[in-house]
């Protein structure tokens, strides 16, 4: 790694400098806990402050709160919103370290010849893009991505290795004891600053396309079934699943492992809690939950025998109380 | 996309076209709501009969039972199961469109010289088949796939993007806190017109195969461990789990991200709700549930607190009945 | 299949040939139910000891413990573990059958030149090693894998098909409704003898990196997210999934489709049983469960509704016990 100078990020992105020189070398991002002299650290979380006065870091992004606090300590760069300014400084670090740069079509790719490639998109090597799909500027698949008929992503997006988009959607008529195939003749159309994780899979419309919206943030291992419709700037975390024709708003938050089944409406800014099953529409904003809690295994064995006779239960409780008021 | 005849479609097919015209022209498929003057439709739920008058579709799927209803709208094709002609319709629709159309061994494929793939089969780009394997006539291996050493892959199957078929089930041996490995000796041998979605895992056995009949149906992401035997025509949603051993029936579904342990029996005919977890064998068909109710958060926290002193409750309610039998 | 005589297996793997001569060959492993005259079997968990009898193996693996009813039968090899045994066994033979076998760099690969691989190592077909990586002594990956930027492998692992090892973590800072990726500047370190099955992913290190300790083993479908640090010889199961930063302490088993959520600090010797959601930290050594039970559905319905009045329930027993005592 090159040093970056304190003085190139606020150019670059603002913010204040203060306690310390334009000139001191940052040679490596780090939390508080672990950043030493030559580190360049933020505190977003006031949670962990108490970490500031220690920290070794040659200097620390905090909000306009911490500053007294942070100058106590040494340099710091004040931000509005320091973890934002974080975020961006990684960006800026990663341009210019020179990670992560490819740019155009690997010569191992298989891009059809009536596909459609951003002069400045970047498709990496062994990836597949077939007949008439359409890749957007500076969007960029990493490796082994296949992006399948006539799918389309817009701009800036970016899709990571194993990514499957378009394959067919599940959709079987049933007749005498055997499955009918229906062809899934849709497409999958991706807006623009959307993110894909590993291996994750987004399946094409049935009869018309299953839609991720602009902004969009998909984790690692997602399923997202035929006609699916996901709004803008909502994030899904790893190991979601999302069944057909369901529709999730903008502003939603899916943690991970959690999964909604088919043909529900989600509305806008609606959070659901890791492995929770959504099995109704959702028409008002708010945070959802539906998990089992862990326990011991002995406890939870007495505890999840008892479940199973917990309708009786009431039951015998309704039968009390008749008791009781009857007395 | 070119336009295909009514005409066509029913000399194709079979089903009565009836208060239409054979020369229409058919330019989509789309359902009732969204259908304009230039697609062709279908009703296969009564639940949605009211959307039919409202169509404006050229032409409407119906079974004969809607016949009348269908006629006073305009023109329909008459059919004895409306989803299942619906069905072959894209499949006719498909073929006449020329989509997804691939034959032969894409040259970016891996070929090993000692596996047998029938001429009629297709191996799209960046397949890897290993040595040994057999893939059967008609069958489409899509991009990506690997098919393992001495796997075998039946007629018309098949299989979606990044599938793999024939990597090492999960088995080791335990001495002094460390992991011995068992090679795993056995294959993966799959039936006819078995469809593999995205992303899923078919592992090989340990000693001998693990096996998925013909017209078995499995959705994205699933994972299918090694020794697991599944019965024909049954169908897996997307994110569902088989552990090793397993042995699922004929006719089965198994909803999206339900999960069976292994070493288990289940009959034919038995359907496993979304998100189960099924923990023993099951010899009867039916259907089988164990999902956590999702409710707002709160809701949930207290239900959850409590539902981990559910067998002390039980004990209190036993007191009080007690109580009153001693009274 | 070429045969192997029993006089080599425990020339090369110790343990004591008993009842049977070194020459009788053997050409199959088989389970002892369904191996015949010519396979090699072994005998572990005493609970199928009745099933040693009827066997028709030319030899079976015992334990000491069980050497004269081995021996009333016939051949056997008496070895201290016959489990150990029998998967050194696995691993003879597939060594001598020449399964499995590759060496180097496969052309089809796509292998950074500022990437090190050992000499000793083998790169499957159509595997992208990306820059500055580090493949270890006698590391396989086996067909379409990657291996990102920076990422390092150490000796002997074994990485099945579809494997992404340093995806991009899932991070973003919220900025006015929209996500503000943080570049994930970290890496994934993996160290000796790890075992990782088909299309797992493990995303790199915000930061710092994801660490993968010696000896761990993961199956298919696995989510690790980034700046997890799992303990060595610690077993993950298929389709589990560990959320961001989350460390797993050491001999650890997490069943199948397990969930852990991020930030958390779990024992060693911790074991997690099948779809238990981990959403507090365990300092100490056990078993730890949450699984809703499955019911017939008719019965779940009416146990999961009341579920939903749970905490009400435990109000009105609380007041019955009230009044008791009042009274």
């Amino acid at each position: 790694m090159s040093a970056v100078r304190l003085g190139q990020i606020v150019e670059a992105l603002g913010g204040e400098l203060q306690g310390g020189s334009p000139g001191t070398e940052i040679r490596r991002l780090a939390p508080l806990e672990t950043a030493g002299g030559d580190a360049l650290s933020f505190l977003s979380n006031p949670r962990y402050q108490s970490q500031l006065a220690a920290s070794q870091a040659a200097c620390v992004i905090v909000g306009p709160a911490l500053r007294d606090a942070a100058l106590a300590r040494g340099a710091c760069i004040v931000a509005p919103d320091p973890y934002v300014y974080f975020a961006r400084v990684t960006q800026l670090w990663k341009r210019l370290q020179g990670l992560g740069a490819t740019v155009g079509i690997h010569p191992s790719a298989v891009v059809h010849e009536e596909a459609q490639v951003h002069p400045t998109a970047s498709i990496g090597p062994l990836c597949v893009v077939e007949r008439g799909a359409v890749i957007g500027a500076h969007t960029r698949l990493a490796s082994r991505v296949t992006v399948g008929e006539r799918c389309r992503l817009g701009e800036r997006c970016i899709v990571h290795p194993g990514v499957v988009i378009g394959a067919d959607g599940f959709g079987f008529a049933h007749e005498g004891g055997q499955w009918v195939k229906i062809e899934q003749l849709g497409a999958v159309r991706i807006g623009h600053d959307v993110e894909i994780g590993a291996n994750t899979c987004i399946d094409r419309g049935a009869l018309e396309d299953t839609v991720i919206e602009d902004g969009v943030k998909l984790d690692n291992l997602i399923q997202i079934a035929h006609n699916v419709h996901i709004g803008r700037h909502t994030a899904m975390a790893g190991c979601s699943a999302v069944a057909g024709s369901t529709k999730i708003g903008a502003h939603c938050t899916i943690a991970g492992a959690a999964s909604i089944v088919g043909h529900l409406e989600l509305a806008d800014n609606v959070h659901i809690s890791t492995n929770t099953v959504v099995t109704h529409s959702i028409s008002r904003p708010g945070q959802y939950t539906g998990v089992f809690p862990m326990d011991d295994n002995a406890r939870w064995e007495k505890n999840a025998a008892t479940l199973r006779q917990l309708h009786r239960l009431r039951e015998r409780i309704k039968a009390l109380e008749q008791t009781h008021k009857g007395g």
